[in-house]
């Protein structure tokens, strides 16, 4: 094993974590997921040589591709995760008592294994509101038979299995799976590695073409290229910075108190976006 | 020469830069200061092996520590920068129009010396409004002899000659060096390292006991630890967040068209601090 991990995201340039012992490793039909204890992060989780979480940065993510959607709804009870297999997102949306029903549809069970083994607080499996499915996320919202209030787009990068979920026929397939109110967020990379502008640029034009309201925001993922992430958020009817939104979240301080990153300010702060990142999507 | 620089901020985790070529490597009387040539980054200059900037980023912190600050104050006319040896906070302070006279003081020539070799878009130094001083920062303050509208605290991480400029003493010296509008800002390390806790903890606590206003903002610079970097503004007056700052920025568009990161929306989302960055203070 090596004695750090290194994910190069410009030529040489990218983030180095320190090792202590590899946990986990297996070639599932679709990828390589590996499991590493790291030296600051707690355990770390990678895909064919990218990180997906550790278990000390992950509630950003999770708390951010969540909640932003959950409060922008007036009332979720149906949501769709597509991906999620480490759980983390179903984790944030159970928090909502609202909640009847996620189905999480991940293609790949190593994920979901590898997750209950070695990141323990991270899914909520035993949580009788939800739902996994090992499936293909796309034929899934393709076949769809009742529509859902949020859907959660919590794949990986845009090369190998995830490719599809960057793509204009997925999100047209998405806007249908929809109620009328519903919303979509989804993960869209990091606005400092040039070589995913192409994808980000198609899912925000996508986005655009089909969505009424569709808008970016960013959150700080410290494990992730460059530490700015991305997130597109998107629906027919519900703005995300929509008045009564940032109310409704205010008022549910159940669920606000045990939060690490989200508030109602970063919501409203997260689609402030600095001059350079709207170019990219323009 | 090493391939690449790395700089670890959590045991053996870190940054990784691919390099090319290393340009400039001098040990001042203070410190080692270096610059690489990058794979992306552009030039690159670390000082005690940390990255103080590079080309392709410095843009963000540049424009972030100088423009809150600028248009918190009704009109700036006279600023102070202790550090800032590159020479990117001073270009920015001066593109506001009410600018009389910009000093700068910085403990070290020899960062002055590498920026003006290898970092010619980054300094304004021709620039008649600017006034370069070689001097310690923290003994300039205190024997300062005409106030200034606006004080940035441009200087590095909390060991070596910096050290000062994270004591209570120091803002006791900038207050008194502060016209009664005055604004002051500075950088104040990254939430995601916690060896810098003890060091943001102690400024924040001393800028909320001298000034009625005082506030952490947050921005992503991805060639510094984890990503995510925070400063601080405080004024006697001024608040940030208040009445007219954004307009003021909003009615500027002749600075606004020509920045990359800073404009009135991203201002007022720096200020949206997640709920783990405000117990770091608290």
């Amino acid at each position: 094993m090596p004695l750090q991990y290194n994910e190069y995201y410009n030529e040489q340039t990218g983030l180095t974590i320190g090792l202590k012992k590899l946990l986990f490793s297996k070639q599932s039909e679709y990828q390589l997921v590996e499991v590493y204890e790291t030296d600051t992060w707690g355990n770390l989780m990678t895909i064919d040589g990218m990180v997906m979480l550790s278990e000390r940065d992950e509630f950003v993510y999770h708390e951010m591709i969540s909640h932003v959607a959950m409060f922008t709804h007036p009332k979720p009870e149906r949501v769709l995760i597509i991906g999620g297999g480490d759980g983390g997102t179903a984790r944030e949306v159970l928090k909502h008592p609202s909640i009847q029903q996620v189905d999480m549809v991940e293609i790949d069970k190593t994920v979901v294994e590898a997750s209950k083994l070695h990141f323990p607080g991270v899914g909520d499996f035993n949580n009788p509101k939800l739902n996994v499915l090992y499936e293909d996320g796309i034929a899934y919202v393709k076949n769809m038979k009742k529509p859902y209030d949020v859907i959660i787009i919590d794949g990986s990068d845009p090369v190998g299995p995830a490719e599809g979920l960057f793509e204009k026929d997925f999100y047209q397939f998405c806007l249908k799976a929809l109620t009328p109110e519903g919303v979509l967020t989804a993960q869209t990379e990091s606005p400092w590695v040039e070589s995913y502008y192409p994808s980000m640029k198609k899912v925000f034009s996508a986005l655009d073409d089909l969505f009424p309201i569709s808008k970016m925001y960013l959150n700080y993922i410290p494990l992730y290229p460059a530490g700015m992430w991305s997130m597109a958020c998107a629906s027919r009817s519900e703005d995300p910075l929509g008045d009564g939104v940032l109310q409704r979240a205010e008022s549910a301080q159940n669920i606000l108190s045990a939060l690490s990153y989200y508030n109602p300010d970063v919501h409203r702060g997260a689609f402030a976006l600095p001059n350079f990142v709207k170019k990219i999507i323009q």
